[in-house]
């Protein structure tokens, strides 16, 4: 941007290099003097009552230091959210699914652990299980938790407006279902943790999560040890995607261990537990009735969603609550009537994942909003531009967008892909049929949660006017360390180089709540704005000192601390900084940043859920092949008002890598269960998007400032991906004229709508 | 001390338990993945010329990974004061000691890396050598460095008052000289670290220090990084005593291995490395002409020292320049003539030790004290409580003493051990005669140095009211980090259980310049306080909107917030703590104190060297076996104004250490050098005191609160061990009236005397 130096410059990632030549080192690589290693027991039935574990055998096996179970963790149970602290780390009563945790040994090596899992002998009852959410939801239906009737965990209703007049009033209506699949994360690091609990009562951990401040919450909590004795040590994160957004088993289970042999103790998942075992994104049932206007001005709708939370509840209440919640954008609805169910199944559970909550729900919206489109004979970009929102908007649900520059996406993204055109004039080669269709994203910048939320930082200024910036901020691949210290280094006038940011260490680092919700760029980045700012005052008084101005003439500029208008009266920052420590007023900066927003109510569903949102729209170009039903996303033209990018490099990638994951779920990825089992384990099986299916991208930054970002800058990480799946699908209908309600889009679904279509024509 | 939780109270060491059971983890201990392990080659001459260093046969041993030779460091030269860099981490051109650094290896395992030092094969010219200071200084002599006249590698000379009008009108003058002996601190924990150089050029660094930031900072430039890509991550430390004050060639060495292999590196020494080539309290010739009035109060004094400094000048400079500053305490010293000589042989270096500097002259000045006494017939108490320096003092050289309680602690000693009865009639039983005698001890409570100087300390207040403290500071088994989590605690109102104190990681903890010079209560201590008092007004404004009166009514006491008069009108420490997690304004608390005195003066020595002195007596009570010359002490009664103890209990931890410390170097303790060799290199063979040599012990605490000190607590871990010295000389003469002048105290020396005494009397 202009007038900045550091701040909107596509600078490389400050840990490109270790991580590209393999210097970074992550949780499964920690070590520690005496440190065994941990393996973990899982349920291989979906539902069963545990009668007896015998651990004897094991527990005589040479190597073998530590055996445990369910009941030592003395009744402990947790989950993510507050009304659903149903998991213990190690099942007690009964196991709820096939991977459910049931014992953990520790051993000197991992064989032998492993070899000790076998040594285990447990007697269960196997129960009836179940395993479609529809299902469950029957009278009758085998019950998981004592406390649930007929399985329904968690409940949402919201009323925004008045729906009935809002029916009422419509010219037009219509009702959809769409279904959406389990998928997985993907990421390319397991689960993985190394524990050591010291007497009295002290733990240190290394983990791979987004979270480490929740963890240590969690951890306080469970082993009854004060929060300040609980420390995590943050190694380097191989991606998350909110799927280390919660605390696992393992991580629990590894203290505990720690704690019975009194050795650090290292669990690592494989690959294959991950997929097997570990959260995925949930299999949702999304039916919409939608009532609009003749020229396709929404005015109501109502929704009715069934999430299958898997065996336990876990985030079901906070993504429902989203879903809810964000239904009033990206498009103006003034009236919604929202239900939400989250029933339990005997299958894995389902975590929190990228463009969570918002995304499931939405690209039902955003295909139907095509359908309608399609019934009153409306252009897809037209309608979208007259439902679009803008900035100045209050939602029905009390949204404030204080920005928001949708309209110019839409409109970029018709521009880019040449959108008039290629809709009238539809190319067929052979089999192939082209087709072009268009979706909106949205995501909160950041939400307030229920637990603690707000971001600190703090700035270290050395001698040599180098800096160390220490946040509690967790970059878990996506960037953040580069874009915070970009934040540092423009506001104190320095070059990116000058800033090192510490990894944390939950003993001196300061706090943060963690990496979700797309909450990192806005929260964190302002924490670090306001720590530079003060790292600053202090310096410029004394820079003040001696150029014999007034602290408030001065400005910091390409290393310099200069008088404003007059750049030849300078002293150099790291002469300054040099000054600062022989003076003895050594310069530490501190800024907090309060998310001092109303937190929404559980209940009403109302209130600012978020200090900024991000809209944006992409336009998805298809090749649908009528022979085969395959699908080729040839062209992706993506539009993002992220406010300001702070590195445009990082938003962009962050962009690509939500179509290429939105390309995913939409056309290949599903996790494939049969009696509660999952059946396609390897990334062999489940097919992620590779170099091949990448189209031809177009990634457009919308940029304009956020009054309330750091430099105006807004989330990136998760709005994109919600208009992905509608695109694509609109895309679809756009070439071959099926709808496909169903994720993910395989060929069989194509060929299967196509051949009804042709009968339904013949 | 009255109207204190926490402060004054004896409490057990916040670290203790983790010692005691061995989960304390040195920095021997770290491990890292694909460490290596180092071995350093030394010399074994005295002196040579480096001719030829041929590595590759060492190179092509299997599992060696790197050998590193002195030019590998590209001309690098260190040292601890700024006039003395002469040290490179490797020898280039010449070796000067027997130990002196030469090469270094870098393998897979210890055995493979010891074996490739024998394969490392260096021609070498041996060259003629020089041990003894005397004959250092002589013309002819062999030169160590180039740059130094006759091996004079320091000189000090400071003049106070009028040294010549003193002597004129002194009544009783006379000039002695004394002798120091080669001691070493004797800590448990041999030298180790653990480093690892990662591209583009950070350097994380595990080590054995008591100064972590100044490492920092000297790794920086040696390795051309910048300060906040220098990473120190503090393990615990077992014990310093002075001798772990500086880097240490192993820290260079290790991290240039690491920088050459990109693997982490370990190197440990053994304790006979240590014992065999690190540094010691260097030998001292301490000449003294001083002249007194009839009733034995001081007037002038002129010293003439001579340090062997080894081969390197390293403290030197610092070492004589504190002994010349502090010439004028304990007694008050009107005119002082001061000379001082730091001169290079080819023996091992030179290091600070506990009482640096001061130490060493005193001994000798307070001996010779005992000896005017003898001669003017003025019993010894009487002479001391003539000269004591007292409170408000300004000294010859402007030293402020600030408190000052000397008088007490003379008086009190006396009293305590029955003085004047026992020094009146001695006892004999058999061969066995005891004696009674008395000496003072001082020292400074930090200084400012030559480079940055100060400390910084935060506070973090967990959402459950617990806290999390970080300073930059060291604890090296003194107990600090009991003594700061107690001020912290203090000042908050908290237990002491409610501080979890961070370790060093200077990433993120704040600047703190060491544990050197007693600084760490006083300075960190103040740093600590005032953090704490930031945290504290921080919450002062949540709890006093909670209770609606303003924040200036409330106190902290109890893990309570109450208004002052009014208890019940309270809030509990953890809710205010809550309330501002979940209010969005969590409590982060900043503390800097900078030690703002003027830097001394190197030229006139003049100037207030610290923020507070300490003073102390102790008496001594020996056994003399006439027949065999052996020496024990029986019985200490030792005083000290150490200003408010903290902790008593840790205070006199520290005194009766020093007692023995102190004992040690009397009585027992001698490197023995053999042609520059060190014969005695073992506990076995160097003789440190047991238990069984321990005294009865009488420590009493004389606490009146200095003005500066954090609770009026000021300098307790170097004051006393200068008293010892004397207080045992003087009552070995007290009780077979032999002056024995050098150190140690050997029986040799004593039955010697005592047969020069009786063919005198003969």
């Amino acid at each position: 941007m202009e007038g900045y130096s550091v701040v909107g410059k596509r600078l490389p990632r400050v840990d490109g290099l270790a991580k590209a030549i393999g210097q970074a080192k992550y949780a499964g690589d920690m070590l520690l003097p005496r440190m065994l290693y941990g393996k973990i027991l899982r349920s291989c039935y979906p539902h069963a009552r545990i009668l007896d574990i015998d651990t004897s055998k094991a527990e005589r096996l040479p190597g073998v230091k530590a055996v445990v179970i369910g009941k030592d963790f003395g009744g402990f149970r947790y989950g993510y959210a507050p009304d659903a602290r149903d998991k213990s780390p190690l099942a007690v009563d009964k196991v709820r699914f096939v991977g459910d945790e049931v014992a953990a040994v520790a051993a000197v090596d991992e064989d032998t652990a492993e070899e000790a899992l076998q040594l285990i002998k447990i007697d269960y009852e196997e129960l009836p299980a179940v395993f479609d959410a529809d299902e469950a939801m029957k009278e009758g239906a085998p019950q998981l938790h004592d406390i649930c009737q007929r399985n329904i965990a968690v409940r949402r209703s919201f009323h925004f407006g008045d729906i009935e007049t809002g029916f009422r009033e419509s010219d037009h209506i219509r009702e959809d279902r769409f279904e959406t699949q389990l998928v997985i994360h993907g990421f390319i690091e397991p689960h993985a943790v190394l524990a050591a609990y010291e007497l009295p009562g002290k733990i240190t951990i290394s983990a791979s999560t987004q979270t480490p401040y929740m963890l240590s919450r969690l951890l306080s909590i469970a082993f009854n040890v004060p929060q300040n004795r609980v420390r995590i040590i943050q190694p380097y994160v191989g991606a998350g995607f909110g799927g280390k957004a919660e605390a696992y088993p393992l991580q629990l289970i590894a203290v505990l261990l720690s704690q019975k042999t009194g050795r650090p103790v290292r669990i690592t998942d494989t690959q294959e537990e991950v997929l097997l075992f570990s959260q995925r994104r949930a299999h949702h049932i999304v039916e919409i009735k939608t009532g609009v206007k003749r020229d396709g001005s929404l005015v109501a709708r109502e929704y009715r969603i069934i999430t299958n939370t898997g065996a336990y509840v876990d985030g079901t209440p906070i993504i429902l609550q989203v879903a809810g919640v964000l239904t009033t954008i990206p498009y103006r609805l003034p009236n919604v009537k929202y239900e939400a169910y989250g029933v339990c199944t005997n299958t894995p559970w389902l975590g929190p994942h990228r463009g969570l909550g918002f995304a499931e729900v939405h690209f039902a919206a955003d295909i139907q909003l095509d359908m309608i489109a399609s019934d009153l004979k409306i252009d897809p970009v037209e309608i979208r531009l007259r439902n679009a929102v803008q900035a100045g908007d209050i939602t029905a649900n009390k949204l404030e967008l204080a920005s928001c520059e949708l309209t110019r996406c839409i409109e970029k993204v018709a521009e880019a892909s040449n959108w008039a055109e290629k809709r009238e004039k539809k190319e067929i080669r052979g089999s192939k049929r082209r087709g072009i269709g268009i979706g909106c994203g949205s995501f909160v910048s950041g939400t307030r949660s229920f637990a603690h939320t707000g971001a600190m930082a703090t700035i270290k200024i050395n001698e040599d006017g180098t800096v160390n910036l220490s946040t509690g901020t967790t970059d878990i691949g996506q960037g953040s360390d580069t874009v915070l210290s970009q934040i540092a280094a423009e506001e104190l006038g320095l070059r990116l180089e000058d800033i090192a940011i510490t990894r944390i260490d939950t003993d001196a680092t300061p706090l943060d709540s963690g990496t979700y919700s797309s909450r990192v760029t806005l929260e964190a980045g302002n924490a670090v704005k306001l720590a530079a700012a003060d790292a600053k005052r202090q310096l410029a008084a004394i820079a003040a000192e001696n150029l014999g101005v007034s602290a408030e003439e001065l400005e910091f500029r390409n290393r310099e601390i200069s008088v404003r208008g007059n750049p030849d009266k300078a002293v150099p920052f790291a002469r300054a900084a040099k000054m600062a420590a022989y003076s003895q007023r050594d310069v530490l900066g501190k800024g907090h940043y309060p998310y001092n927003i109303e937190l929404w109510s559980f209940h009403t569903g109302t209130g600012n859920a978020s200090m900024a949102y991000s809209f944006g729209a992409m336009v998805a170009e298809v090749e649908v092949d009528v022979e085969t039903g395959k699908v080729k996303l040839t062209d992706a033209s993506v539009a993002h008002d992220g406010g300001i990018a702070i590195n445009p490099m990082a938003v962009e990638g962050q962009i690509e890598g939500q179509v290429i994951q939105g390309l995913g779920e939409t056309l290949y990825e599903e996790l494939i269960m049969e009696n509660g089992r999952t059946i396609n384990a390897s990334f062999a099986d489940y097919k992620m998007p590779r170099s091949l299916d990448m189209p031809e991208m177009n990634v457009i930054l919308i940029e304009k400032a956020d009054p309330y970002g750091p430099f105006g800058a807004k989330e990136v990480g998760e709005g994109t991906i919600s208009a992905v799946y509608p695109a694509i699908v609109n895309a679809i209908h756009s070439a071959v004229g099926v709808w496909i309600e169903e994720l993910p889009v395989t060929p069989e679904k194509i060929l299967k709508a196509l051949k009804e279509k042709r009968g339904g024509e013949s």
